[in-house]
């Protein structure tokens, strides 16, 4: 199948990724963790999205000759919502064509710039006079004559001494909210590192930024270790219940994960991690009670209280987190109940209340949430979609790595996109979108989700997709999307009756929570402005294969959708690069009208409605 | 000797102490830890020190009979300043006679009301209506709605739900400094406590207070256990310089110490430890940093920096120190060098700077501070007395405490008072200055401190005193104070010739000191309106004495000269009860001028003149 793969190689980053002939290098650049600039939908008006292929052939269509001269045609110069790749290409992305930051998001396509950079804390390089006789001043208080008023950390008070007359009284003073953190010999003012991390039931990511200029260093994800606890929230809370040490491991395996991902992103970027100063947490309600081992089991009966609202921040030493032993973490706000700090980032980070627009944004996790602004006002849900999408729970399923097929469109046969190049072990969430609604074109699925045996298939179906249907010793129907040869051993991947039930499920919960915030704000599908999807899995579903399925409203025009990222974190990443952000987040979670939709009587029935895939 | 000493009772307290037969009433009181009113000075004018003797003869004297009717007179009321004991009595002493708190201090009598009581920290008793699916906001924000918005400790952040739930939603918030730092189930606002303490270079003083209002619950005292390591500030710091070993070992005596007197206080007065929520400590310099394990090299070397200024609060609980644990310590601001913590906390209980009279504090310990207020205008210096008052580097020199000769007077023989009225095993300071004193004015002593030997004895020496002088094996004189036999052994209480040497070192340092400061305001001491004796110590030395040996000039009104008690821990007190205090501490550290002895050129000039006692 490798064939009708061809590799594209994004500069600067010279980050390179396989697709298949005909992709959009705008869905290329996302495979590539490139979120490029698509104010118009992608729909080759705005002329925001230009890049230039440097190398491999890519023909300009009719919307690249409106916006570029033939000189620059000639240079290579596209649109990458417009333009398909043919062959190996090196693609060029300019600063302009990139969201400002690359997991950063704007709706609002008039204000695209990157937030003033003040982190919450600052470092300042001073030269101190040495003590005399005719001034022999405390310490501290000479400290605070060149800087101002400050509360020392105990740490400080106790080096502070010792750390001035090391370095002749020239150092750099780390100030955070009024508290002098840290004081480093020498001048260290370049030397100022945060981590914004999304922390998701399934997926955990970490991403390290320099706080002098907001360049991205380093990026990590992981799967989050507590999924040995179990795969959804309610497991864990359900675990985290059977007593304190049930939570200590909760928290600990947690805790450990962010320890490593830390040490590999300071490691990937050679800086010190002593020089981090800041951790931001985005991350669902659960998730970050369970990291702050906050004991969930409130949250887990009605009425489904969190601990906490408002965000806070916590010293990172005795989580023993690797950063400097003075830092900090800061723990997004919680909206309520399972309603959390993932969602305020996505709010923060999509700017989705700056607009006069009705907006719906779906955050496509193993819990989904929900969110609409419509008249100045913010709905918010929370829907248990299940891990189907990050592929849990999937006969074949996977996270969205290396041997996993990513994109499936049925021809003639199947043809396949696998991450890396390599031979298919797997699938992951967007393949099973893909192949699902592909099954459905073709008839090859009922609309109630029935997988149809040899012979119920229509009679057109081409032979070889006819071929991949069998019926395993159950008596259950099943499709065959790959079969390789791995160490003699032979490896196929099905899709399976089950696997198309499960992923049933993810989609009605996702769906009936639409209809009902839909319903809270007398809206349809089709009275709304613009959809988001949001999601580091989000960023690679196919719009035209999730209205398929159902996912989102076949009554709405695809235009309307557009894919923003991981939301979250760069959500967090905002609050880390500025306070006044992470103020506007602690005003956002409290302007959200909370719908919960556990106890909302219409939502069995909305979620047997969404069951069904659309005829 | 006992028969020449009397028992006097003070009611309500019910404390007694044994005083030699015609000791005034106000110093028996202090002899008990009563500081009574008297702001004229014990002149038997103002009045303000009411007392009414319930049991044994106290005849009245002429000013009794100015400020009684016959009727009280005959109730056994006098003034405690005029009268002397004279059999074993009881004494109920009013609590408009005693200064407010028993170490607490005014020197402006206008204004003598205990402060508004206002901690630091603050409980408020509040009924949550439960959470329902109408009404889930998360725990945290239902509280903020009752009280207002705070910081939550991470600490209340994991145990808020469960606390909640378990107390059906009606408990204690407890706030400090915008941080709600506990929430305890039920009403708790009646259990609210604090603990002041003075740490002497030589002796630790705790006061344990209910902060609901103001009432002194238990105090105890002991010897700082760092005596260990070197008698006084400059052998602590050497020692602390030689490694963090050495550091950690000076710092843990002092915590343990700290801790057991934190038990012992919460013992002594019933109260369960985690309802104490603060600590404030006054101490000198280096005592505060060895406290705080600060490596105090610095502080011994020119020019004598230490590393804080202003005073600061850390957590009790990395300190282990017995209370709530989230509580916290007030450590006093330090004002420059070895000028300290205590200094303020005196400034503070005086009200030195509530007044237009020049004033001269001086606070007698291990190390002597001096304080001057003239002018609208403050000075002070710390100045090496050495622990000779506190009866350390003397030959049987001993602390206060029982079976210390407190009191000596030569008449025909030797009269002494020991405290606890059992066989004397030592003297203390107040009794060494009593003894140079008494030994000057029978001209046993030479001015420059030599022990005259028998054949230099005035002809005119009872035989009784003749015979006291001896000389040892080494061919120096010593003065026998006493001799007892216990379980068969001989025990001699003797004075020898190098501890007046060591008596004259510990004068010498304090009076130069206060000649060099009322040199720098350009004052002489005649020109003072008030001179105030704090510390402990000071509060048992009697002012003529003081002046015979040069402790205090004798150029100056006796009447001028009043004791105000342990005014570093009234200090440390006051700051307890009182944000407003604290912060009053805070400023008027930053107001003085400092005045450096040990460079001073001057110095050693009237340091050698002031070892000599006066003609």
């Amino acid at each position: 199948m490798s064939d009708q793969q061809v590799r594209v190689t994004f500069q600067p980053s010279g980050r390179a990724v396989y697709v298949l002939k005909g992709t959009k290098l705008l869905e290329a650049g996302a495979r590539a963790g490139l979120t490029i600039n698509t104010p118009c939908g992608g729909e080759g008006i705005c002329g925001k999205c230009r890049v230039q292929v440097t190398a491999g052939a890519c023909p300009a269509g009719p919307n690249d000759k409106t916006h570029f001269s033939p000189e620059s045609l000639e240079q290579g110069w596209r649109l990458a919502c417009q333009t398909a790749v043919q062959s190996d290409s090196i693609v060029f992305v300019p600063d302009a064509s990139r969201l400002a930051g690359q997991h950063q998001i704007k709706t609002d396509s008039a204000d695209s710039e990157t937030p003033e950079i003040c982190p919450a804390f600052r470092k300042t390089y001073i030269e101190l006079p040495n003590p005399t006789m005719e001034d022999n001043l405390p310490d501290l208080l000479r400290l605070e004559h060149a800087i101002g008023p400050f509360i020392p950390h105990t740490a400080v008070l106790r080096h502070i001494s010792q750390t001035l007359r090391q370095c002749d009284f020239k150092g750099t003073a780390v100030l955070a909210g009024g508290r002098l953190i840290d004081f480093e010999p020498g001048d260290t003012t370049t030397q100022s590192f945060g981590i914004a991390f999304d922390i998701g039931t399934t997926t955990l990511v970490g991403l390290l930024l320099d706080l002098t200029n907001g360049t991205e260093l380093a990026v990590k994800s992981q799967v989050n270790p507590q999924v040995a606890f179990g795969d959804d929230v309610l497991a864990r809370i359900q675990y985290a219940s059977t007593g304190a040490d049930a939570l200590d491991k909760l928290n600990q395996s947690i805790l450990q994960a962010i320890q490593a991902m830390i040490v590999s992103l300071c490691e990937q970027a050679n800086i010190p991690s002593h020089h981090v100063y800041e951790i931001t947490i985005a991350g669902n309600t659960t998730m970050e009670h369970l990291l702050c081992r906050i004991d969930p089991t409130p949250l887990g009966q009605i009425p489904f209280a969190s601990a906490y609202g408002r965000g806070f921040a916590l010293e990172t030493h005795p989580l023993a987190l690797p950063i400097n032993a003075q830092g900090s973490l800061y723990v997004f706000p919680v909206i309520r109940g399972f309603v959390g700090g993932d969602t305020v980032a996505c709010l923060l980070a999509t700017r989705l209340t700056h607009t006069t627009d009705s907006v719906l944004m779906i955050d496509i996790g193993t819990n989904g949430e929900i969110v609409l602004f419509h008249n100045n006002q913010l709905w918010a849900a929370s829907t248990a979609a299940g891990p189907a999408f990050e592929g849990a729970r999937i006969c074949c399923g996977m996270r969205a790595s290396t041997g996993a097929i990513e994109k499936v469109l049925l021809e003639d046969d199947v043809r396949l996109n696998v991450i890396g190049n390599v031979d298919p072990i797997g699938l992951c969430g967007s393949a099973l979108i893909d192949l699902a609604a592909e099954l459905l074109n073709k008839g090859m699925i009922s609309n109630t989700g029935k997988l149809l045996p040899p012979e119920d298939l229509p009679p057109e179906l081409p032979d070889a997709l006819r071929q991949r249907i069998s019926i395993d010793d159950q008596g259950h129907t099943e499709f065959l999307l790959a079969e390789t040869t791995a160490k003699g051993n032979l490896l196929r991947v099905v899709l399976t009756e089950r696997d198309v039930r499960e992923l049933q499920l993810a989609v009605g919960a996702i769906r009936a929570g639409i209809s009902i915030m839909l319903k809270a704000a007398n809206l349809t599908p089709s009275t709304l402005d613009r959809v988001l999807i949001a999601g580091g899995f989000g960023s690679f579903i196919r719009r035209d294969h999730a209205q398929r399925i159902g996912l989102l409203p076949s009554d709405m025009d695809r235009h309307k959708i557009s894919h923003v990222g991981n939301a979250s974190l760069a959500g967090a990443k905002l609050a880390l690069l500025s306070s006044e952000q992470r103020a506007q987040g602690e005003t956002l979670a409290r302007q959200v009208n909370h719908v919960e939709l556990s106890t909302d009587l219409n939502f069995q029935m909305e979620f047997a409605e969404a069951m069904i895939f659309p005829g």
